[in-house]
Order: structure tokens, then sequence, then C-alpha cells
């Protein structure tokens, strides 16, 4: 095997794993990390079948929402991009002016925790489940215009009753965190 | 002085109270408290300057709004019934069933958590507040329709801290209470 195509498979591996652990990743973030040239990238993209970032998640995004038990699609907030029932769960949310305080341009709180109830409620294995309580950390303000990728994960669920870790990362940077316990109920 | 002046004098007293601790209520309801008619609490609430339901919450809101620091007017969720700055407010939002799920009628939480969380930033006597913490609990289901009353008080402030509970009602009966530790930032 030549030196480059070792190269290009060791640099499609990894950039595997990048677009999973960061979704919104650019075909420009990806040239640039990797050093080489975008229409690399596209071509690397090409041979393992990975869409173009607004078709990936829109694709995605769609294919999840039909495995929707405790919330309608079009009652979810953000765009889901992983689900596993029971256990966890993976949502984007791209912010902007709408969202900020005017003064600040910070990133008003109520939207990061909307885009975290929705995930923790989503992930949930049952037709119907409410928050109870909650326990939340902004840790770092988000400003107008970053891309919130959360992620949900099922810590505890005895009978109707559930334990929910969701974090909120920003460029792999994590700005939010929170611990919802929730319970089911009778439709 | 005659019994039914007397009567009359009590009855006006508790109406001030009674439309102090919920001001939702409306003649209707008042005049089937007070085992009176609807037209008697109206001349009440003539003689004691109350104006009627809407009108009350519109006033008030928009003087109440002039006074806030921490939040601009139009960025406030709910109406802004009372303001002491630093102290403590009050706010009202009526739910409707864009806020509910579908299933089950019951309003999302991050409806209740926005009033809750806005009325904690409002009540901060600074030109800009952020929360850093919070630990909220959902005590009853609330309904599509419901009318709910916000109750903030500052309980600690320290420097650039401040600890603020929020309490919300519905027909005074509490629904939601939580707790956050806010932080003010140099703009």
């Amino acid at each position: 095997m030549s030196r480059s195509s070792s190269q290009k498979q060791q640099r499609q591996k990894i950039l595997l794993e990048k677009i999973k652990y960061d979704p919104f990743l650019t075909d420009e973030e990806l040239a640039d990390f990797f050093k080489v040239s975008v229409p690399t990238i596209r071509l690397d993209r090409l041979e393992l079948g990975i869409p173009e970032l607004r078709e990936r998640i829109k694709h995605v995004a769609e294919s999840n929402q039909e495995k929707l038990k405790s919330i309608e699609g079009k009652e979810f907030i953000g765009e889901l991009i992983d689900l596993q029932l029971g256990q966890s769960a993976i949502s984007l949310m791209e912010t902007n002016s709408s969202m900020a305080f005017e003064k600040t341009h910070i990133i008003r709180g109520h939207y990061i925790y909307s885009l975290a109830e929705t995930l923790a409620i989503a992930v949930i294995d049952a037709q119907v489940a409410l928050v109870g309580i909650a326990n939340i950390k902004y840790k770092i303000p988000v400003y107008s215009g970053a891309k919130l990728v959360a992620k949900a994960e099922v810590k505890e669920s005895k009978r109707n009753r559930f334990i929910v870790w969701v974090k909120i990362y920003e460029k792999n940077v994590e700005v939010f965190r929170g611990k919802f316990i929730l319970v089911t109920v009778q439709k």
C-alpha cells in the first residue's frame, strides 16, 4: 500500500469519528483540520457515503423523528440526529439572534433549557413522560450563532421513574448540563 | 352604620385582598365567592377604583415593564404586574393549547420554566443578569387554559451573585417552584 493511500485511510477513519462527535463540522473546518483541500474532504465523504452537512442533518433528523414515542415529531425542539429509546439521544440546535438577549447577544437560558428538556423527554421509552425535577447548570455563556449539540443519557429507570442526564456542547466544550427526573403517566 | 353598609365595607376589604393574591379573578368568580350579583361586584370595583380584569392586567404590566433593568420589555415572557427591583416580582401567563402536549393537553415544562426564568432575571437590580444554576420542581401537571401567577423573591444577594426563588401558582395552588442562582456580568 502506498504511503498516500494509507494516509487517506487513516484520515477517513478519523473523519468518521470527528463527524460522529461533532455533526456540525463543515467541509471547510475538516479541510482545515486535516490540512488538505476542501475537494479532498468532499471526495472522502463521497467514498465514505457521508452526505454534506445540511443533508446529513436533515436526513438523520427525519429518520429519527419516526422513532419518537413520548413526544410528537413537530413538538420536538432541535433536530434529532440519534435516538436509542430508553438509552441515549443526540440533538442539534443552531442558535440565532432571535434567541439572544439584545444587550449582550448571549443566548437566553430557556432556549437551551428547552433543547435539553425536549431531549430528556424524547429518550424515554414510554407514551407519556413528564419532568418532575430538574437540576441544571449553565457553565459558559453561549453567544448568538453558536451551534449546539445535546446528548442525553438515561442513567436510571425504575418502574415509572427515570433519571436522564443531558449535556450540551459547543465545539466539544460543555456549556450546559442538567439532571432530569421524569415520571411516566398513564395516557 | 347600617348592617348592609358594614357588610359592604368588609366585602370590599376582602375583595381587595383577593385580587392582590390572585389578579386573574373575574367578576363572575368574585360574585360567586361573595354570594352577590355580578353588578354588585362591578359597583365594588368602581368604588374601589379597580379596573376590570383585562384592563387591570394590561395597565399594571405596561407600567411595570418601564422599571425593567436586566431585560428588555419585549423580551419579557408573561405579563409583569409587580416589580420591586432587587426584592420581589409577580407575573402572569395564560396558557393555551399551543403550549401543551397534543396527547395529554399538559403544558410543556419549558413554557413554565421560561416564565420563571424570565421573572428571576427581571427582579435583579442590575443591567445584565444570567442564570448559572437552577433547581426546579414541577409539582402538579398544568393543563391547557390554566392561568398562572408567578412570584419571585430575592433571597440572597452578595456582590454579583443572587439567589432567587420563584413559585408558580394556579388558583393559589403551587404548581412549580424553582431556586435560581444568578450572576451579574459587566455589560
